[in-house]
């Protein structure tokens, strides 16, 4: 195989052949082809798209370019769930022990955020003692115990997605469906679960700007997902604006035991439930009315409080902070603020929040940055509100004294209002199975 | 600048700035911009094209990007003639003496061969002594003298465009209209004459296929050498076929001869009159049809042939070769080359008889490979001839006993038969002003 070769076919418009695409990832992979060929292939890729052929055997390639997980000791029942990512998302603290207490097995790993919040991992660390990195067979110890473990990613999971993601950074051939959906499915396929959910958000606060671009990664997913073995499905969920109220990792963590405990935001409970539900509904082999009714049952009857709190037990951390949330503590500055404005909130830029919690100290900016657990913002006014001037529309919460005034007036600055009432936002737009 | 902003901007089809283009060009011919985001650049110019406004300052940041040289002392009449290449292209050694006979100025750099033959300095150390490299001192005065001196290229002439084409080579980026016409008008605008006469090649033997291709190639190059304030034109020339007869360096250097002494192939004599004329036409501001009898008259008096001999003398070369050619010395071995079958001969192929010299000896396989100056191929049928089986074809010439076989079944391999008769190839297609 000549690496020119393959840049001159593809920018043909040809499609590459199984061995073609094995081949020059694992060369790659191992060095020996250089970046500026393989960029000037991602770009043919950016404009000549791949087939679903050729999609899925650049999945695989990627997805066995590293260590791979073993889960067949859990037959069918193993599950994973991706979220693209938005801000507030604290979803995988509240699916996966309802999908656990269901029957489901969860056995996840998970990456560090880059960005406005931590990941699941970062949050999780709120816990303290919470042990993020397993050994294998602690790991599978574990989710034979409750169903249910969540570590974070092993460094060599997929190298060649991750050496592949690093140039597509630099050379503007990040937004492509193909490399988009590999990228993603290559560390599914690679984390070994037999079904897999994807929530694909949709939004000003997303990637995906809208649910038919949404849509359009989605099926490209769902189809590797499938063509893999895998049973597969993905919902396309919004985020025009923050999920939930909790913006920030110990508030989001605070957020999901609310949720959890059968409380908390509708839109998040909303989310989590459909999430839930088709994990269950892919896991156990139910059908969609049943898994359902499953799921609500599983929350309802507080069973998935319950497996979070065995959950974060066993892996190390404190379950009496899910019983008093006081425990996580409290920043050194609280601030309200205070609408400048009034009448209905038509939109809320999600990004802009979540940028403003990043500044706060939630999130990190470059990866060596450290992440202050406590801080974050909390969303009291939503998009359809009636608000009056004086009233308190979020809290920020922050060691940063000298970080508030830029935080407020970015939550101030992200509102749009109108005079009239707004129908209420739809949370989830489709479900592609 | 950032790089990713150009990549982004080119991705999307938008209009480079003028400010881009000449930093990106200064930053990568300084090494500050990498090649893995140049060959995404380069292959999303591919896809998107340049504009002429792109292309004329892509050209000029890469013309200024080492030595130019000042002509400005020749005023309106320095004229340069570059030919995109062919096989048995010798049409230099003939143009340039009838020019400078006519009054026009000849100060010329020209590149070393990568392929069937050497290029034209090359060609022209088949006279022993010819010396390629002057200093620009040497250089001036002799142009000063005789209205004509060819050297090599300097080694920092346009250097962006050597780098730049050095990774295009290895991206499948070559092919790409503003690309190529950039490439070749950057050391044409470094190179300084007022005037510029491009040489178009079109056919099997050449870079572009079709006279079509050729075309759109030409207008690109015309429009940038007028954008740049030089009085530029082309002509869409036949490369279906081999240009006169000969192949290989010494052997064509004596067929130029041939035609300069008012003998030699009428193809290779009807190109080059072609090219003078407007060489003549753009350097002395004559009209065309002055031009084309200005031409012939220092052709047919031998007035040209006269330059000729006192370039050479001025440049070191014994012009006593040019007298007596039997001088220029003989190879080893002559093979006549006999057909095998019988009827009109209805197409050559240039390629593979360019490849088949090559073999004997006549052009480098890489750039460290020695030229054998007597190896080539003389051709002595040509399509539209009528042959019987056992006519001599060709005549192989060649120091490499072992060649001999191959290089005879790519010559024979390379005619296609027909029972017709044909009309005359047309040797000139178009010429663009």
């Amino acid at each position: 195989m000549r690496m020119y070769d393959i840049i001159e076919k593809k920018k043909q418009g040809l499609e590459l052949e199984k061995d073609e695409i094995y081949e020059l990832i694992r060369l790659y992979t191992d060095g020996n082809i250089p970046d500026y060929q393989m960029s000037a292939l991602l770009m043919a890729i950016y404009f000549n798209g791949m087939t679903k052929t050729e999609t899925s055997n650049l999945t695989d390639a990627m997805a066995t370019s590293g260590d791979t997980v073993d889960l067949s000791m859990f037959g069918d029942l193993s599950v994973d769930k991706h979220s693209t990512g938005g801000v507030g998302d604290k979803t995988t603290l509240i699916v996966t022990p309802i999908v656990a207490a269901a029957g489901g097995i969860v056995a996840k790993m998970s990456g560090r955020g880059l960005g406005h919040t931590g990941g699941t991992v970062d949050k999780l660390e709120s816990f303290p003692g919470f042990r993020t990195s397993l050994s294998p067979e602690e790991f599978v110890s574990q989710v034979k115990k409750c169903h249910l473990a969540v570590i974070g990613q092993s460094a060599n999971l997929a190298p060649a997605d991750k050496k592949l993601y690093a140039l597509r950074d630099v050379t503007a051939t990040v937004n492509s469906i193909p490399l988009i959906a590999s990228s993603i499915m290559s560390k599914k396929l690679a984390a070994g679960t037999h079904s897999i959910v994807l929530d694909v958000k949709a939004g000003s606060g997303a990637f995906m700007s809208t649910p038919e671009k949404a849509s359009e990664l989605a099926e490209a997913m769902v189809d590797i997902g499938k063509s893999r073995g895998r049973r597969t499905a993905a919902l396309i969920t919004n985020m025009d604006i923050p999920l939930g109220c909790a913006i920030g990792n110990a508030l989001e963590v605070i957020e999901a035991i609310e949720v959890l405990k059968g409380k908390g935001p509708d839109d998040l409970r909303e989310v989590c439930l459909a999430l839930a539900s088709v994990m269950i509904e892919l896991s156990l082999g139910l059908s969609s009315v049943d898994a359902k009714a499953k799921a609500k049952e599983m929350l309802e009857s507080g069973k998935a409080y319950e497996q979070f709190k065995t959950w974060i037990a066993l892996q190390g951390g404190d379950p009496s902070y899910a019983e008093d949330t006081s425990k996580f503590g409290s920043s050194k500055h609280e601030h309200d603020v205070l609408s400048d404005r009034e009448g209905y909130i038509r939109s809320c830029d999600a990004e802009a929040i979540g940028i403003a919690a990043m500044k706060l100290g939630a999130g990190r900016a470059t990866k060596d940055d450290v992440i202050d657990h406590k801080a974050g913002i909390l969303l009291f006014k939503k998009p359809g509100d009636r608000i009056t001037a004086g009233d308190v529309i979020a809290k920020l919460y922050t060691d940063r004294e000298y970080a508030i005034d830029e935080a407020r007036d970015m939550v101030l600055g992200s509102l749009e209002f109108t005079d009239e009432p707004l129908p209420e936002a739809k949370m989830i737009y489709k479900t592609i199975r």
